[in-house]
């Protein structure tokens, strides 16, 4: 008899169900809902561009929609029923911590918060919180070395306690008005479980360990610390109690007959711990000691994981290195681009015309051009620079434009730009001892873009494959379902198992090309180059040389 | 009974007639016609951005029709005979030269030639040359430095030498058919005094002394040097024997009868001797000892008068000075950026759909904007830098792109970056003792686009006045016009007399607006370090500061 496990997505424009055969990964049925709050389900503000906010009933209220169509979906099928879901694995945005109250409610449901976004849900890429970023990265490095070590050296205006920080200083109300600030990852499995008390909610080792400085051996950071940034901080630290970060092989608890009913499913179904979509992603994706996968959206997590019982150097500008954020067992690192495919959108939205098909067409007249053809070269930090600067004050940067540079040409930079970025991300990791022997792709982008993904192979010099999922965040979010149902319910006793059994890649591998590899390579210097002395404090040399040996480059790539 | 001269200005794009009353510079009757070859009268080569060509007989077309158009209109005037045109001005672009035979006619004319733009005329923005002018400019450094002095340090691809050179160097059929090479400003008046051998062509001071080397000290350039780089070169330097190259108050010769009978004039009308259109331009705007005149077209022209009996230093950088190019008895100084108007075309044309009501709508939009808000910055080199880096393998920058920068933004930014290039220029001839105390514009952006013109007054921090006439140029080429007529037959002795009855002045002068002029103060310091770093090998340090003052700059904009 078949057995299924339901997948949860939360991304941040829409929450995604996904059905799948715990047997041999079959995906069969999907649905996917938006949020009905702010521009594409983000609430902005004109006047600040680093504020992105979400509305948490918009969560509730597409999580229903999209299970039940899934459902509707999954019972035209053969072998299904509703009553065959074993599990239940969710994976949400992150750091997306919101205030709640002391029933675990969040603060944006009560009417006196409900047009104040401080009291929504604050979206990972909301970068109001860079002064506060700064304040706690320069005490904790006089204090608490070893709380940066493990997130890159730098502590990041997305993350927990930055935006718990500037909250306070902005909106003092709202603090005063938290019981607690949870993460989203531990939010949506806690009422789905009926948790009414943040004490009681489980939470995410990988919410915690990437974002909110926690480690098995100090657990969250010290509220002496904190009380210096400020006392109502250091309160905040107090009352969360909890002993332990929990890895996504945990139970949060069971579906609540509440839920239940407002999903169509039965009560009492296992819910595994959270985690953030990257995570559960890398884990559909099939990720392994040795294997990177790239998670390729809006934005792009890097993924690694190294065993536990082997030695790990620090390394620097890598977001988070937390044990069991991943793979229980495992280091989980993660890296990241801040934006990927929402640069492309940008482009395509406000300078090519803003319709989808844009991207087709400038997709098929820049994969025309030779590598280095159009004299340009861009520095891909629209929305700041993740890893390896770990610096959310940079922005974008185009180069080489002259009388005939055309949108194709500037798109493909912007494609080229992305994958110098990604290369920067490898060989600081093989720098620091983490071989990459394997590159998984993963994401719609991934999936639909071959030029993309060509460029990428001749950036990288390495072989690009792509999972055979289009949903691997929500594979993974099932496949923790299935390991928190067990064996004995028909799932898998570890994650390595139902990875085993579920995951794949498509038989597509883009190979590099000699030939683009050569020019990029050249190119890539010069980003480099661009990199460091933009980027950092390091280059010293003038920069005379950039243009001009663009425009050679450009000349050989014309033939001339 | 009024008096009428005549200006014929040859534009990249299209060729105006003008009609003006001598005595108050009233301008009774104009018209434009276009050149029928290639993408707006210019003949472009997809695969090498470098090439810009003319074809000759466009011109000759193009004047037919639009002289033919001005003087319909005119016969509507009150007052009005073709017959009380007493004076015929030109002025055309340059550095354009054409290859010519024994006869001065184009060998573009002929069949064999006719499908090969090497034969055509180089127009002055083809920089198909830079490799030559690199070997000019190296030479001359070597054996004649004083060449290079009154032209800025450098020899440029758009000038002369270089284009004969690259021909000669590409297409040695071409060189070895041509009699001559002849600049358009001294062509188009050789063709209607009926001139029928390069010999005899009265050649401009203006196009001779700015572009081909020329000083009244040592004629052209040594025909040794030149047989150096190819005794080709050498050669055509041996063919050119005229004694004198005069400025444009002298006569180049009486109307044929050919070209009155084309025209509908009378024949044996004076023409004056040719010079480009900004010089002429800048007459035709009031140009005085003191006056900068901009002229603000495609690109821009900068020009200055000092008289010829004050001392005046070379201007490094500056691309020429020359005794009456502009003035007799002035020193007349060229400078100049490479794009202007081109910039903001080629961004409305490729990223904000292209149609001419865009100009409109971004200026609107960028009008509201505050100095900074945007946190662009960019460099205005699409074109290359003319004046004060005199190098054309130097491309565009656009820098602080986030994920919200709208094409209002860029725009607005785009007109700051050709603002700051315009205050490099007037430090730079400040810095070499020439007092800037007046600014006029001309030209049909400078006239149409009230908030360029502010943002040059706060940039520059001075008033900006516009020139009364919308055509400067024709203007400038009717009061020249004007001056070969002489005053017995109703015209004036010296182009000062001109002037002062023909040119002035309109009511509105853009006054720098105080916190404006500090915000572009501190933007300007940054826009300096990107141009030291990306233009010269000067700048030592690094960059690490741009975009983060940018930030708080836009912050602080922005009201933060």
């Amino acid at each position: 008899m078949a057995r299924y496990a339901l997948g949860l997505d939360f991304g941040t424009n829409s929450v995604r169900a996904l059905v799948v055969n715990v047997a041999g990964g079959d995906e069969i049925a999907t649905a996917v809902a938006g949020y009905p709050s702010g521009k594409d389900g983000v609430v902005i503000d004109k006047k600040d561009p680093n504020l992105a906010r979400q509305v948490p009933a918009d969560w509730r209220a597409g999580l229903a929609k999209c299970v039940g169509a899934a459902l509707e979906k999954a019972k035209g099928k053969k072998g299904f029923k509703p009553k065959r879901i074993i599990g239940i694995g969710v994976d949400t945005t992150g750091s997306t911590p919101l205030p709640v109250d002391e029933k675990c409610q969040p603060l944006a449901d009560q009417a006196r918060f409900k047009k104040n976004p401080n009291a929504y849900a604050w979206l990972w890429k909301d970068h109001t919180s860079f002064a506060e970023a700064a304040d706690i990265t320069a005490l904790a490095a006089k204090e608490h070395p070893e709380y940066l070590a493990k997130c890159g050296g730098t502590y990041s205006s997305e993350w927990f306690w930055s935006k718990a920080l500037h909250c306070i200083r902005v909106d003092p109300d709202v603090m005063e008005a938290a019981a607690s600030w949870v993460e989203m990852a531990d939010y949506i499995p806690g009422f789905l479980v009926g948790c009414d008390a943040p004490a009681d909610l489980k939470r995410s080792v990988c919410a915690a360990g990437h974002k909110a400085m926690y480690h098995a051996s100090w657990r969250l950071p010290a509220a002496d610390m904190l009380d210096k940034l400020d006392p109502a901080l250091g309160r905040l630290r107090r009352e969360e109690t909890f002993e332990q970060a929990l890895p996504s092989d945990q139970v949060a608890g069971q579906l609540c007959p509440t839920w239940a009913k407002r999903l169509g499913l039965e009560p009492g179904i296992p819910v595994a711990v959270g985690a953030f979509d990257a995570h559960m992603g890398a884990v559909g994706a099939g990720i392994a000691p040795g294997t990177l996968v790239k998670i390729i959206g809006t934005s792009t997590c890097d993924m690694m994981v190294h065993p536990n019982t082997q030695p790990l150097k620090d390394v620097p500008g890598v977001c988070g290195i937390v044990d069991g954020s991943i793979i229980p067992g495992c280091f989980g690192l993660e890296a990241g681009q801040s934006a990927v495919g929402d640069i492309f959108n940008w482009f395509v939205q406000q300078f090519a015309g803003g319709k989808a098909a844009a991207h087709k067409k400038l997709t098929k007249e820049a994969a025309k051009l030779e590598p280095g053809e159009s004299g340009l070269l861009a520095l891909d930090w629209n929305n700041g620079n993740r890893t390896v600067l770990v610096d959310v004050r940079l922005t974008g940067l185009l180069l080489g434009q002259t009388l005939h540079t055309t949108p194709a040409e500037v798109y493909r930079a912007l494609i080229e730009a992305t994958a110098f970025g990604a290369r920067v991300i490898i060989e600081r990791v093989e720098e620091y001892g983490l071989k990459v022997n394997d590159v998984i792709n993963c994401g719609g982008i991934a999936e639909k873009n071959p030029l993309l993904m060509q460029i990428y192979a001749d950036v990288t010099g390495r072989p690009m494959k792509i999972s055979r999922s289009a949903q691997t965040c929500a594979l993974g979010a099932a496949m923790f379902g299935a390991v928190v149902a067990g064996k004995d319910a028909g799932g898998y006793d570890k994650i390595e198992d139902a990875q085993a059994a579920m995951a794949g890649l498509k038989p597509t591998v883009y190979q590099p090309d000699p030939d683009a590899q050569k020019t990029y390579d050249r190119m890539y210097k010069l980003y480099r180059q661009l990199h460091d002395a933009f980027g950092t404090r390091l280059w010293q040399g003038n920069m005379h040389n950039v243009m001009k040996e663009m425009l050679v480059i450009r000349d050989e790539a014309r033939g001339g």
